[in-house]
């Protein structure tokens, strides 16, 4: 198993979702866990302690509001943790966010976009890429294909004018 | 024992003596300690399990930045938490603020001001105070004081006029 | 009676009325009182100055814009105030919550998430249960069960696996 | 008495000041009083129910933090209230800007700018020159002294030259 | 004519015909224009250096976005200028509020809560009510209606119990 | 060609449209780009760099979140660049706007509102006028228009009064 | 004269004179002005429109708090109005940061950074430079000088190494 | 060459030099650039070109205000890209974190706490330590070395009470 991705609760699907269907894209081997911080510390402590022995390399945590999920992880393992701050009903998702990022000096979150589901999991892409040819030459072809997108968008704006692409 | 004083770091202390000094203020029998939500997680959790059989009633948690410290006491405990963000270098106290206050449905802390480590002795003391008749009476002292002081500062004020009391 | 919510305003229910809902379930003796801290402060001021002699032990107030409900319950009584700040139109909650949570040293409202009704109910609990061995058993099965829901959502997850989990 | 300056603590004054020393300057009959909304609500209330029999127009209000002073003159008379938020340790003056701006619907709140104790008593002047044709004389005064003030720096300016006017 | 309302575009009239209609309740003589300060802004300074010869005793201007119209007015009459910020797409309101209430010394803005067209008209009520009995009794009328409100739905509440008010 | 439109997604184009419209009813001679800063670099590179040759005079680029798109126009070009940040999901459009407009010294980009495509038109259209009288008739004939159709809407609110205009 | 500066107070000039020593470095032909929108409106308009008349092609306003001086520029000129928001007391620079920059559609303000003096001129110069050959090349040359100043900064580091270069 | 650290400014340096210190104190082979995303796009793009071929598997890069650096990276290499963000003078350091962290889908940057340098290069380590027992074992040692001092300081505590440990 390569990658682990928790969230905080199943309301979190909706948003994270998008974290697991890229890993899939890129044939990551991956676990998903519903995991809360506050509700199961001590599952998402053993949970989370088990990872390095199974071979996992990154843990992705997404979690909303007072977004503890992150960090929690941060302190139970070694491994390199990413956070999805969620956006929430209040505030414009600046608690997940702040609560996320400003981990204190000795321990690191890496925090991604409010609601950057898919970052995350290309970011952990990156980070299996380091040391697997078959990750680089996957995240090589989806940046290659990301720019062709937009060049091919721009191309087919060029061809036919704003006012029919814009329709 | 019946309050518990945790703070994340020793560098929290100039703030959160306060809290310290207002409970010996009112002879509560109380604890300190400094244990890390991130880096002393097993400690804290074996602590903050300890704290309902030595008769424990409240837990006041101060952290900065992103302050895990409150949420994580309150899943490993059901005592009340109450929550003290402290104010740090960057974005005037929001980060600690929205960390300990947006708890999710399930797991409440009880978040004072920013910095607000008085408040949260006396809000312990007002928990003590609903089954201590003598801490009931000192609450009501300090609430008598408090409303005295203001008053006399005011009466200075209409003695000595204005300019003279702004000097 | 244990507890007493206030609201400021009839519009303030949809989201109270899951405090009220919490504190049913758990049994507590409370009533609910529609008073605005602005409209009606003589009758606030009697009907908190009167809750104590009741036997109420907490007191949930909730309230949006300019919050000022528990901190003028604050002002007329000696018993802890759990402040509810309510989401409104603008700001994205902050003018409430910055309202509720600000309070000067002194004078504590324990506050909540934004629009945290449940919250504010379970903490009452958890001060009740302080010296209710009743309460303190149900608050113990509250969160055993969060635990239990979390888990079995989990274990869905992992049986029927994220795609159909995420439908 | 034609105004009334009540500000929440002693630590206020400092900046309530210049608005004393601006009534001063009109030749406004003013009061100042020290009256803690949340510490003295009975005075405060007795003190602001009285004012309107005293012949007093407008009540000027300062606070900090969660500013409720202002909303709970509002609600103890019909006279309007000026309401000045002041600059506090955290958020930026964000807590007492929004607790005296965001009054519900019923009740006004004229707020200044945050430490704009200058402008509370330039209002109250305006007020008070509707029906004071002295007052409204004093603040045309005032306001022709503003422009040629600007006026002659702009004049000194041009005459020495940026290089050394920024000396 | 006794208040003058001014809205910067007909896309505000939705938010400030609150105040048109408090007004009218309140049977205030008053005046409506659309003048934007950075379209018309000399038919907006004609018109407001205008007001004070035609008797008018208060100008309520509401604005969104970068909402210059309440201090635009200010630079152009010595009479009380009552702002309403009003909210846009983006900022949550923070970008009128800001604008109108951030004045610098010398030139207030009594700014009301964002949208708050109702109290904006309210407090331009209690400023006419100073030397008009007659809008005084109104006035404390409203109040005591604002009051039995409240009171009669807190009555209706404890008769028919919550779970039937909150249906 | 005068002006260059860059947008950094055709996610963004019912936004910038709107500047399209614009230029094109000021008879601008234009064109528009979808090519994103992170996505294709090098290709912004050769466009930005190869604008001035063509006799572009602005460039304007619209961008949401981390909108790094007119930055890195600006560093590609000595030509003047107009940013437009766009309102995104979370953060009510704080994060594009402060990315524009924060730009370091040296490397200036002309900020406009959020979502603010227009005015971004517009300003182009005011630098192509220093220099091209007929740009400068069509600017301020559109001034006047602005003018006039705010005046015509007072004009039909007097006439028809407001209760019938708000209908 | 090409460029005029106005601020809205002698406090702004510390921030502002460094607009006013880059326009000079560039060899500008510009004017200076200290005139308050709001103290000192019919001199801001009687300047404002004249300078269109004297060949000034770019206004550079500088103000703080409601800073609504740009945008009162922009009512009187159909020149383009670069803006600076200068960081006051309160609120982090947001204030006026607001105000300049959310201008409703049809009256563009070109906002610059909080305090971002410099880059207003530097803006000023690259709109002269579109029909400047000199400021042309000066605006080049700056730029160039930009770079090497920090390749050469980078060219000490590698050779000093960091410990010695962060000394 | 494992690292590299890249800054958009000498001026900071005093940041970043606790990343260059932590790598260091871990063992990892890093440079130091100094390489303006806005004044050296070339060679910035250049160096983030170069640096997979010479064996360097993580970038850490520093930036303040809008803080285009670590996007920039992103954009010309397929390393994994860790951000951090610096606090300016204006905004509380909101403009470089939102720049940083907002990074739409398909391009992430780990984002840190502002001013996190420390962070940053412990999660450099983290990833290093993927694939070298040696960083591992290193990473383990500083994670429990960082517990002990926290359970050290705690132990103190204890031993000198409270009182003698805030002196």
């Amino acid at each position: 198993m390569q990658v682990a991705v928790i969230m905080g609760s199943d309301s979190d699907m909706p948003v994270m979702r998008k974290a697991l269907e890229t890993l899939e894209d890129f044939g990551v081997d991956f676990e998903v866990q519903i995991l809360s911080a506050h509700r199961c510390p001590d599952e998402l402590k053993a949970y989370v302690s088990s990872l390095k022995d199974k071979g996992c390399q990154v843990i992705i945590a997404g979690a909303g509001m007072s977004a503890a999920l992150p960090g929690a992880c941060a302190s139970h393992t070694h491994l390199p943790i990413v956070g999805v701050p969620l956006l929430g009903q209040a505030l414009g998702g600046q608690d997940s966010l702040y609560t996320e990022v400003q981990m204190p000096p000795g321990m690191p979150v890496a925090t991604m976009a409010i609601n950057g589901a898919v970052n995350a999991a290309l970011f952990a892409v990156q980070i299996l890429a380091l040391s697997n040819a078959n990750k680089a030459k996957a995240y090589a072809d989806y940046r290659t294909n990301q720019t062709n997108k937009c060049l091919n968008k721009n191309a087919t704006l060029q061809e036919v004018g704003w006012k029919d692409f814009a329709k």
